[in-house]
Order: structure tokens, then sequence, then C-alpha cells
């Protein structure tokens, strides 16, 4: 394909691995990076091990922004906590993002970060500096933590209002979120965005599977999307994942969940022995495989089990298909993840995947959202 | 997306479903499909129910070609026959093609086959008449079977010479015909052309899974395509496409194969106790997996099990997908089609998706020729 020069914004777990896995991409050239405080734009190409050796263990996090972020690219907000440092930083991705500091020694100010890069500068509206450069960038891989529900499609609109014509990315996985990215479906087609949401691995590799999946049916019965975490090393670095997971369970909301004090949370945990099933979340997966024709959304379900007694995952990652064939056969496709495959390693490759297929329908004049499902080759 | 407009070279069983499912698919309109002594065009979309119905077990088939056709677009070349009536007809597709004729009344001659429909004409040259509305068609589905190696290669050349700029679309998996293909590459660019190869069951879809399921893993270690196949019933009618199979054994190629009689044929699978395993079949699947950039061509192996004393798939159709996580962990991700699933059901859709992709791709400047992981979202 022909070159796409991409930008990404937030230099935390997410950001860091996908500058980290675009090396071995063709064709893709990151040339921006920022995070809070700096920002780094080369559009020769950004040296991404330097980039990636100055930030080494120099994450620039801000301990205040801890539990505040919930959506996430991950497996499930309890899988993408299971894997890594958390950070809550602005400039990276949090527990429920999937993001994972590639060093764990958290620090922060102004000097910590991008900043450390000699091909960095310091600046006090990093996402500014990046849209000044908005007419040699393809796609923005947006890498930042939705503080609030409707932080990301905020930074859409900064996109757009500067004159931004090409790709944005996400990798959210809330349902809320999406219906705020529609809202803004007309102002992107206008302005030439396509904007990719949920492009992590999930509802990003998943749902892509489930939409392969259902090739072999003309109708489909049910999408069965299923994850399993063990979270025991990592659970006191998680805490704020956790709240997020125990929003999802039935006698809680999200809002119960964020008053609740830790010793609250903890005896929730208790209650269930540590060892915690979550039926029907509120993920975005229905919603993008209704948008691609998979099926309707209420024939989606989602749900896991998080096991925070163990680093084992309790259950294996599966995508269950059923449907039936043209010829009147009832049957179940199945795609599993082996439970060695972590949560990062689900969110880097697809969200890159995802990222180049929308500079594809870019470039073929397609714009508006479009979530993963949607771009898979036309099922 | 935009509309696509697409035509249908041969109206056997790929063929006829393929207008059939295209029904289901949204911007997706049949504007032309020919068969042997016939050809249909309605710009404004053809009428598919008066088509099919027209030629319901009415296939314009021609028992002289039994036999000959040796590609196809199912699950293998075994799993092709498993679940149709042969045909052998230059209008359709063969056993070894997956093709089925919904009907299964053999009959032939000029005045059977598309011919019948209101909407048709007969023709000499059916190619040629589809050809001749080249410019109002985005795609063209060749669902003819492939005599020679180079049939379907030199039915590009004439689309080519033509002037034809747009997509063009086989379902075939033998590797060498690839090859043919991408000698053409260079006409293809000039000319515009974006020619999908492979586009059915085998490649099409198990390739695009082993592409979705190595996205956990930053290196491939091996991909692993099994098919099953049960064959009782259907036995009598797929004598052809057992014995391109017997070619895939190590002791034969495909010139023993050609040049046995069916006694000889009969006493290889008597020889087997009719269960025949296949390995290191000469698919196209390892090429079209490098070209996607997925793994070394080495690293795939495509294998099967024919049992032609039962109708039951004596294994489930599976593949494999073993890698090394970018954070050191070995693992296999696993996609499996349920043995309810038949070769038909599996090609009909991804045929359309890939063939959708590729108008993508098109209408994006990028022509030559693409397998289907090669068209899955940048992976």
């Amino acid at each position: 394909m022909h070159e796409v020069n991409f930008a990404v914004l937030g230099c935390g777990g997410i950001g860091r691995r996908t500058l980290e896995v675009s090396e071995d991409k063709e064709h893709l050239t990151p040339v921006a990076a920022c995070d809070r405080h700096g920002v780094a734009v080369d559009h020769d190409g950004l040296d991404v091990d330097e980039l990636l050796a100055a930030t080494e263990g120099n994450i620039d996090s801000g301990p205040e922004n801890r539990d505040v972020a919930t959506d996430g690219g991950a497996e499930s907000l309890s899988d993408s906590a299971a894997h890594q440092t958390p950070m809550g930083s602005e400039d990276g991705a949090t527990a429920s993002e999937g993001g994972s500091a590639s060093g764990g020694v958290k620090q922060s100010g102004e000097d910590k970060g991008v900043v450390a890069s000699e091909q960095a500068e310091p600046t006090e509206d990093p996402i500014e500096a990046i849209i000044d450069e908005h007419e040699a960038i393809d796609a923005v891989l947006i890498a930042l933590p939705n503080f609030e529900h409707d932080f990301i499609p905020r930074v859409a609109d900064r996109f757009a209002d500067a004159g931004y014509s090409g790709v944005l990315v996400d990798v959210l996985k809330r349902s809320r979120v999406i219906d705020m990215l529609d809202d803004r479906s007309e102002t992107f087609e206008e302005q030439g965005i396509t904007f990719v949401c949920g492009a992590g691995a999930t509802p990003g590799l998943l749902t892509g599977a489930a939409a392969l999946a259902a090739q072999s049916y003309v109708e489909i019965e049910e999408v069965e999307i299923w994850w399993g975490v063990g979270l025991k090393s990592g659970y006191e670095d998680n805490r704020g994942t956790v709240r997020e997971d125990i929003a999802h369970l039935p006698e809680y909301d999200i809002e119960d969940a964020r008053g609740m004090s830790d010793e609250e949370i903890e005896a929730v945990i208790d209650d269930h022995d540590g060892v915690i099933e979550f039926e029907d979340m509120e993920h975005a997966d229905d919603v993008l495989l209704e948008r691609a024709g998979v099926c309707d959304a209420e024939d989606v379900t989602v749900g896991g089990i998080l096991d925070v007694t163990s680093d084992e995952k309790p259950t294996t990652t599966t995508v269950r298909v059923t449907g039936t064939t043209f010829d009147g056969e009832t049957g179940t496709n199945t795609f599993q993840l082996d439970d060695a495959t972590s949560m990062e390693a689900n969110v880097n490759g697809p969200a890159l995947g995802y990222l180049k297929a929308g500079v594809r329908r870019n470039r073929a004049g397609e714009y508006g959202v479009f979530g993963p499902a949607e771009l898979m080759p036309g099922f």
C-alpha cells in the first residue's frame, strides 16, 4: 500500500508499544508522538529506539489521575490490568485501557516523559502541537485515557475544527463513547475524517474474529464473547480497574463503583472469594457487530471471569458464533486466544492493522465512524 | 460504502449461490451473469430470483468436461466435493471448485442454462459479452473451472486487453495459478486491475482467519491448516475430485493421477480403507500468507482427512497459529469451523466479502494481485 504517516497521542503503554510494533510494519511511519509535557515530530520518521529508550522507566505520569480512566482496549477491563504496571497518566494508557509501562518506575514532573528524548520539545498543549502538523499526518492513534466519557470525542472535535482530513483511531470499548462519536458523524463526513473506534483487543480483535466466523452463516443466532483474566500479582496496582469491573456486576453501576472506598471494593471481592464472574457487560462489541451487519446487538453477549487469586487465566478467551448456513445447518464456529497471550499482545497488532484499514477507507473517500468489524473485508 | 456493480462468469454452483447471497449484501448489485451459451445484463440490477428460478435444475453443463477442472475454493479439494452435485461444466463450478448445482438435474445443450431466463440472450462468446459491459462493472467474480492451469489467467488477459479497470476475483487454490497471475502483475497495475485470488473457503476464509489469529504474536512459528471431509453419499459423483486429492499423496503427482483409470483410483482408496490422510498439500495458503507478511511459506502446512465411508467429517476443519508474543510468551490461537458448516457455506460469504474489499483497494488506487490475507485490515 502507499505510505502511511501516523502520530500517537500518549506515550504510555499503548502508545509506546504501538511505536515499537510499527517498526515491524511496512509502509507505516511514525512521524509524531506526544505526552503531557512534550512532543516529538519528524516527518521523515521518528527515531523510535531513541524515543523509547529516553522514556524507559520515565513515563510522564501523574498520580492524580489514578482510577479515573474507565475505557479500555483490552480483552476486558480486567484483562488489561492483568499484565501491566498501572500508570493512570494523561500521556499514557491507564490500567483499564490495556496500557503497560515498559519500565515500571513511576516518575512525574515537567522534565519526565517524551521531553527526555533528544527529538522532543516541551509544550503546554501537546495535542495542539500534533494538530499543527495535521497536513502531513494520515492517521492519529489516540492512546489517551478517556477521563470523561467525552474526552476522546472532544479530542476528535479539535482535529475536525483544525481542518484535519484523515484517520483517527481509538482503542476504547464502552458503548456510550461510540454514541458520542456517532453524533459527530456528519462533521467527520464533511471534514473527511474516518474515525475507527475500539480498535484494540476488544472490541477490535474479537469482533473482527466474530465477523470472520460469521461467514459460514446466512443468519446469526448468537455471538458469545468470553474472557478470562488472572490478576494475582498485579492486583494491588490495579484496584482502579477492578473497581470498574465491579461496576459491571448487576448490583452496581459506574457511579456506585466510583463512590466506593477501597475497603468497600475489597469487601465485594472477598464476598466473591476473589473470583468474580461478569455477565452482559457494557461492551461496545454488540453495537459494533450490529453496525457491521453481522447480527443484532441483542444477540451479542460479553462476559468473563476475573480471578485475583491467580495469575493464570481462569478461563480461555473465546469467541463463539452460532448461526444457520444457507443449506439449513446450524453450527458454531469458534475463535480462541491462547491463555499465554497477554492483553497487550492482543492490542498492538490489531490497533495498527485497523489504523491501516482506516487509511484505506479514508483514501477511498469513506468518512464517518467505523468499528473494527466494519473494516473486515466487506463481510 | 459506495455502490458496487458486479458480474459473475459462470452460473454453476458458486456463481448461482453468489448471486443469491448478494441479495443479502448491501451496496452490492449483480448487473451481469453468463454461462456457456447465454448472458444476462441489466445495469439496474439483475432479477436474481427469476434468473435462479429459470436455471433451477437446468444448468448448462457439458459432460465432456467432467474430471477436468482441478482448482478449488473449498476447504480442500475433497471438502468441496463433499457437499455438492458435480457439474464439471464450463459455465459452472466443478466439484473441485466447491460448486454445487442447486438443482442436481444435469442437462445440457444450447437452450439450457442462463438462456432460459427472460433476462438473457444467447451468445457465442459469453465472456466477451461481459467484457463489452466492462465500463459499468466494478468487479467480476470468475466462477469458471480452471481447465488448464492458465485458463483463468487468460480470462484476466482478455479483460486487461479490453481496457477493463476494476476488480477480478477467483476462488482457486493452487499455488501455480498464483504464479501465473503474478507474471501479469505489471499489466494489472498499468491497467488498474486489482486481482483477488483464492477468495473462497481456502485459501480465502482460512488464511484470513490465520492472519487474524496471528495478531497476538510478533513472530509466527507455524500455521497449520487442517480439514476434514466425509464423502460417502457424494463419492460416486465426485471421482474427479478424489482423483485430484490422490495427486497430493506422496507416491503420486498430478500427471500420475490424471493418467490413472477409475479402477486404479478405486484401488488406491481401497488400499487406504476409504480414509485417506493428506499432508503438505499444494495449496496456495502458504504463498498467500507469506505475501501478506504473516509468516514464511515454509512455516505453513495444509492437510486433512478424506473419509469416503461416511458423510460425517472425520476431523474438524481447524486453523492453528503458533507464535511468540511481544512479551516473550509462546501460544497457539485457534479458529475452528463447526462440522455442520458445508464447504459451500464457507465459500459464498468470503468470496463476496473479498470482492468488496478488492473494490475498496481498487478505488484507493491499489492494483496488482492480492491474496485474501492481504485484504484483512492491514494486519
